[in-house]
């Protein structure tokens, strides 16, 4: 395999085809590399020359004065082979081919030309046909949308717009990503060769991969046997359905296979398996922030009685529990909590509730060895959710996680101070109960095998 | 029954309890009749006298010089007779009890004292222990969270963290409630007098119900038997595992019965069930928009090949067909499409695709007799797409539902935009799906149930 690491850590980008247009491709990649704040060199090229951004051009890769570490290509699909052996020739480490008109349109010759070019040299490839790589340790957003927040998270997608979404969306949450890789035709590097880095990589803790089908059966299987157990891998792999397969064909050439197979897959090797686009993020946040097992006891501590009912059955529909308190437990709350508040498990601190509550509720139940995580529901506008915890957490080995609704404008900015001291948040508390059970059941099937072993 | 009708359209309201303190509930009530922009009288009532947030307060509501129709109380239990009394006397149309402290802390006697004097009277009671009632179309906030944004759904709850939660959400999207009814302990007005207010209400389109159980078994299929029909009524009924029917009896007294007896009855009078929080707004956001069946074959237009697969196997999944295109509208967009569009169902009009794109490809499928429904999926930020919908509309039966997704800040807007012209946009494909398939088969149900009278 290629060493794609190099890629990631390149100290100089050049942009072939960059441009001072806004409406096209060159001029977004480059924007994005120079706005994500990318500390090594930046060359556009473009054979018209003069300074594009506020950066001098070159006409092509080979006049650059200085080592070339990544070249992402912008320029339509003929020119291609021509850069590649530009490239060669300067040694680059790496290839990002953004340009579409490849395999993907029928052209099966061009895209082997690109290949057979790249693999005598050595270099890795990404894409064609692809949305790009963004690296955030090293600020390197060679791709579309521009995102900076880093994270946990490192996102290999086959869809453009699942991977910008999920990016999106952990940005908005101040969650972040460690990475976003844009699969294109994986006509070189493919999702295993990225899985086997990201493995390894310090600054990802989960892997969110979306895929419609594997690029290599055998080398798949080896992959996730080696690694499923050491990050965990969330996969949205759509075209379950015979009709969603034949369309996954028409849009990637993927040949998904047998569903019920990918499934046992999953099952067997401990990827975990979302179903839908709301699953596949919150898993990835549930997984980003939560790095042991829970345990199935759940305690569930709300402001709003309806809301915890709502958790309880999904506990119970996802295969949880939710234990009574222990008599000490009972006792100790009914001494320190409003006459109003229901005390069993759900815990109803009710709707005027604050911070305050929440704490000293807390202090009590973290002792009640019943119970390693606790769901915790703010189900109205409650101000500095955060304090609640920050001092729990120094005391504690318990898991906290949180459902925050009905909170309006408090609602989002409490969401993301939680998240900032790594509580994940989701917003309604089914959504965080299946999170809980599919992570939870991640740990234990890891667990298992180590018995195993 | 009362008539509830009154207390809705009051033409003043008196708050008991009004507080210049920001602190105090008796303020957040004030303020929400004032900041909602009621155009009724307002009269606060607190002995101290004075103006509060700029009006003059009343020692008492017989002190009020003018007829009052609404009494909004929120003074502690034990004063709450007194103010019934003093209501009956000036011939109030309506009270709303926030205040707690009743029969859900086992003050049975007190809630019964209560309901005896109001009933003597004939005015109807919301309450006691809630969150109060907001109906947009006469501005009347006498609820909290303030929620401005009139719109077509009617919220009942038993939960007000719930209903607040889907009166926000439906705020935020530029959807809008026509009214938020939190019920408490419902110990006069109930789900079942609301509804059929609502059924009759022009401002309302459909109808949210949340309840843990339901307040008369017989009034209640009674009345769904008469209303269903007549407007889609979405319900969230929580306590369907033991475990969460527990909780439920604590938190409400309710009696859920058995769920599977529940589930029987939605089906048999077809009621509309939801069965998690975010299915519970999705549902009530596409009743709102469509009121009639879309049939069972969906057609599939997106920007992004990854997203139209997660559409098409959640169509399967929910029992919805993806039909091939018919070979007119093939040759048809073959001609006036781009090389790259992948031309079938789902038809992938590629990631540059803008907004006249989509106008073109939905110009030919509109004459293609299949397809009732179009899922239209933007997975890109793409600006001006009301404008692709505006033209159709006029010229066309054809149902539009938008998924919006990878769009960022983009997406916001188009999204809001979208709504003002009454097209439901949601955030994931298979959201949209899943909300299409179940309101389908309410109006599937609802034409059976004609044939067979």
């Amino acid at each position: 395999m290629q060493n794609i690491s190099d890629m990631f850590h390149a100290q100089s980008v050049a942009v072939v085809g960059a441009s001072a247009n806004p409406d096209k491709m060159g001029h977004t990649i480059l924007h994005n590399i120079i706005a994500g704040g990318y500390r090594g060199m930046i060359f556009p090229v473009n054979p018209r020359g003069g300074d594009i951004l506020g950066y001098p051009s070159y006409p092509s890769i080979v006049d650059i004065p200085h080592p070339v570490d990544l070249v992402v290509i912008v320029v339509p699909a003929p020119f291609v082979p021509d850069i590649i052996e530009q490239a060669g020739r300067i040694n680059v480490k790496g290839i990002i081919i953004i340009t579409g008109g490849f395999r993907e349109i029928g052209n099966d010759a061009l895209d082997a030309e690109v290949m057979n070019l790249a693999r005598g040299y050595g270099i890795p490839v990404v894409g064609p046909n692809c949305q790009g790589v963004n690296y955030t340790p090293n600020k390197l957003c060679a791709s579309w949308p521009l995102i900076t927040a880093k994270g946990p998270i490192a996102v290999i997608s086959q869809s453009g717009t699942i991977g910008a979404a999920i990016s999106m969306w952990a940005e908005k949450d101040e969650i972040g990503i460690s990475a976003f890789v844009s699969l294109g035709n994986r006509s070189d590097v493919s999702e295993i060769d990225l899985m086997y880095f990201f493995a390894e990589d310090e600054e990802t803790r989960c892997i969110a991969l979306n895929i419609e089908g594997v690029s290599d059966g055998k080398r798949f299987i080896d992959c996730i046997r080696k690694i499923a157990d050491v990050k965990p891998i969330i996969v949205l792999k759509p075209g379950r359905s015979p009709e969603g397969q034949r369309a996954a064909e028409s849009h990637t050439k993927a040949i998904g296979g047998d569903d019920a197979v990918f499934d046992a897959l999953c099952r067997q090797f401990n990827l975990i398996r979302a179903y839908d686009l709301d699953e596949f993020y919150d898993l990835c946040k549930l997984a980003a922030f939560i790095s042991s097992p829970m345990g199935n006891n759940l305690a569930v501590i709300t402001s709003s009685g309806g809301s915890g009912i709502l958790a309880v059955d999904a506990a119970v529909e996802n295969g949880l529990k939710i234990p009574k308190l222990s008599d000490e437990s009972i006792s100790k709350l009914k001494e320190i909590l409003p006459s109003q508040c229901v005390i069993s498990n759900p815990l109803d601190l009710t709707g005027d509730a604050l911070a305050d509550r929440y704490s000293d509720a807390l202090e009590v139940l973290r002792s009640d060895c019943t119970f390693d995580t606790f769901l915790v529901i703010f189900g109205d506008p409650i101000p500095d959710t955060a304090e609640v915890f920050l001092e729990l957490m120094e005391k504690s080995e318990k898991k906290f996680i949180v459902s925050y609704l009905g909170g309006g404008d408090v609602e989002e900015s409490e969401k993301n101070a939680l998240h900032r001291i790594s509580i994940p948040v989701f917003p309604t508390p089914e959504r965080a109960v299946k999170a809980i059970s599919a992570i939870q059941k991640y740990y234990e099937r890891k667990d298992e095998k180590k018995d195993e072993v």
